[in-house]
């Protein structure tokens, strides 16, 4: 089985940045990679983000909410990484199964254990092997996010900043819940600084793979 | 809280003639009813319809599916079912979490219990005060299906005879567990004896209620 790498932290942390040059890096390397992302990542997957990040659907509960997510990340995972572990190959995911711990379960007032056991049982029980997760307050992400983008927040954007804030805090009770796996980066440090970091991290498993 | 009742069985079966069969006595009774039906019954559940019936998404792994199923189901028992349910609304939903253990958990080699559960959380544990169970052999169902509609099954009617046979069957057994909740009709016989069948046993409920 190859290396599965996940970023998480809150929107306009900066992770697609860093998956960027960590894709970079890999190539440079000769290293076999894909990288992908969540909510999508795969035609059917990327239906559902489409319902999932629509402004216009509004009513939607928090539970369809997270089956929805949990149906998206189901078909991620059987047709994409799952198939490129078993070849070897290093995946980079962007937002896996602890991004649905932090804005469904906290966020939307869900229970952590009944959303970790759904993603459970939809992903079989695969775990990345490390996850980054880049934190940074709030405000300064949703201030990105907005700056950006201009006009124009997706679903989950326009949430207020309270929202946001509970999702910050839970990622980082989950990140401390498991030490092993997460590796929790100072995202308001310099892109190059916080490329540094999880490059060092990754190779150490490169040079144990 | 008001009655709650589904109907189930294989594509074909006749169901959607007999709700409105029965939605026309209950008008000429003067109660208060909705009907509705899954996947869908709201905007949300509409376009999760759209998604699992279009025969483009091939690839859809099962667990996907169930998921999809419950998000819809899910949406569709807190925006519309429950609401009219706490109002004395008599309610009337063509499918419902049976068609999903028979459909998804048997019919595509899920758990049973997998299915139940996750469908439990979904709805918040919402199930029928009575099931109608319209039982037709596979090959009639479909037969009856292909007929009406000329070319065009969705995707879920594309499946071979043999699942439809193992839904049925899964239908049958479903309905042998909870003898209380279900009323198993002989769907080949005549629609008006059908029809007779189910207001008979639906006016015991209204005389009761």
């Amino acid at each position: 089985m190859g290396l599965f790498f996940t970023l998480e932290g809150p929107d306009g942390s900066g992770k697609s940045t860093q998956i960027r040059r960590l894709a970079e890096r890999l190539e440079e390397s000769g290293i076999r990679y894909l990288t992908t992302r969540e909510p999508g990542g795969t035609p059917i997957s990327d239906k559902i983000r489409a319902l999932l990040l629509d402004p216009d659907n509004r009513e939607m509960t928090a539970k369809t909410e997270a089956l929805l997510y949990a149906a998206s990340r189901a078909q991620h995972v059987a047709q994409v990484i799952r198939p490129a572990l078993e070849q070897g190959v290093v995946v980079i995911c962007d937002r896996y199964i602890d991004a649905s711990l932090a804005y469904q379960a906290t966020g939307l007032g869900l229970s952590v254990d009944y959303v970790r056991e759904l993603n459970r049982e939809a992903t079989d029980g695969l775990w990345p092997t490390r996850t980054y997760l880049i934190d940074v307050p709030a405000e300064v992400g949703i201030g990105r996010v907005a700056r950006s983008r201009g006009a124009g927040l997706d679903r989950i954007e326009q949430r207020d900043l309270h929202y946001h804030g509970r999702v910050r805090d839970q990622f980082l009770q989950i990140a401390g819940e498991e030490p092993e796996r997460f590796r929790v980066l100072d995202g308001t440090r310099s892109i190059d600084e916080v490329t540094d970091a999880i490059w060092e991290d990754v190779r150490q498993f490169l040079n144990a793979d």
